[in-house]
């Protein structure tokens, strides 16, 4: 955690997040603060809700894990705001997004051009998702999948992989972070070939190699291309 | 900065880094604290001397800015003790890359599927900058470009342009950050037609939206698809 975000969640007076989320920060607030917790899919209510907590004069921190504005709550509050023409102060406050805090866990696998794609078809058609595994296969970019898969949806990740498979050999360094700097931190190094059958969830995120990574000691190296 | 971050370098006894970036923290080292700061492309050198004073029993931290395995000295470290077979305990602390920076500060343009290419061909080929433009064109990713533009390489983001306008509107919106959180923090908001006349430099992140992304207040955004 920032700083900035401590600080942020410390002026508040409410704070508002997917229940997960609210856990992991419940330590640092004290009885005054006011936590409104959700369930997941409840994003539209929930942020709806900070919005009207926010215009009665409270000083609301709306939480997500990672980074706000990476697949997070940023982009909805904006939405809803416009929607309805109402003008409040907001201010997102930058984080580690899942992506960055795996691939510290893993060595350095992000040195290099990366992408990150969402296997979840929950909100964007699944023929737009291919079609951009196929183009960062193609065009050889570091790749984060982030919800690679869940307990309805197991199939994404290894349509990804047969994706890959066209363009990138099986021994392709794959690493699997889960819980990334939490109590239940899991880590695997694997490769193309056969990192499916790892354990892989909702809040994994996969990290493919580009065709110049490696595993050394257990690590995800993705050379920048220095002449050493 | 995270809280991670701030103790390793409290409790390093050597500070290694670019100057640039050595001068953004002086405020919180002590008299106790020995720095090595070297000028731009120094990177192999940079990481050795870091190698050698940790051989020695030093505690140092090799500071990046941003965060350290995006484009950063992580992979680097990892590079040479691999290639001397030398064994030496390397934490990597994760950080807010330039792009998350940026995204904060120009409203939420990465909330869906999006990747980082860098436009300096010092360390890579032109024609795989240009193929990674083209797919993430292509395939409607959201593009971070780092290292826009310098004094010795003022056409890449032109080209860059170029290619963009062949899949994109000119209407599409286009951020500038330069020196995100910085004293002289610079941010535009402008579109593909037009962006290149901005300025632009080395310590610049240009976001590029998806076609789905629209500027509303002076804030870019890029759907995630909630039904609102």
């Amino acid at each position: 955690m920032t700083f900035s975000a401590w600080e942020a969640i410390k002026k508040a007076n409410y704070i508002v997040g997917y229940k997960t989320y609210i856990n992991l920060i419940k330590d640092m607030l004290t009885d005054q603060q006011k936590v409104v917790s959700t369930g997941m899919r409840g994003e539209v209510e929930r942020c709806q809700t900070a919005i009207r907590l926010a215009r009665a004069g409270e000083i609301v921190a709306v939480i997500s894990s990672g980074d706000a504005g990476v697949y997070g709550m940023a982009g909805l509050i904006y939405q809803l705001l416009f929607q309805d023409n109402i003008s409040l102060q907001v201010t997102v406050i930058p984080g580690i997004t899942a992506s960055i805090a795996a691939a510290s866990l893993l060595g350095a696998p992000l040195m290099h051009d990366h992408c990150s794609i969402s296997l979840s078809d929950l909100l964007t058609p699944w023929e737009v998702i291919t079609k951009r595994i196929e183009a960062a296969a193609q065009a050889d970019f570091v790749i984060a999948f982030y919800n690679p898969r869940s307990r309805e949806r197991t199939e994404h990740i290894e349509k990804a992989r047969e994706i890959l498979l066209k363009y990138r050999p099986p021994s392709t360094p794959v690493g699997i972070v889960k819980n990334a700097f939490r109590t239940d931190q899991h880590i695997t190094v694997s490769n193309l070939e056969e990192f499916t059958n790892c354990e892989i969830d909702m809040l994994s995120v996969v990290i493919v190699g580009n065709s110049q990574s490696f595993i050394k000691d257990g690590k995800i190296i993705t050379p920048r291309g220095y002449d050493l």
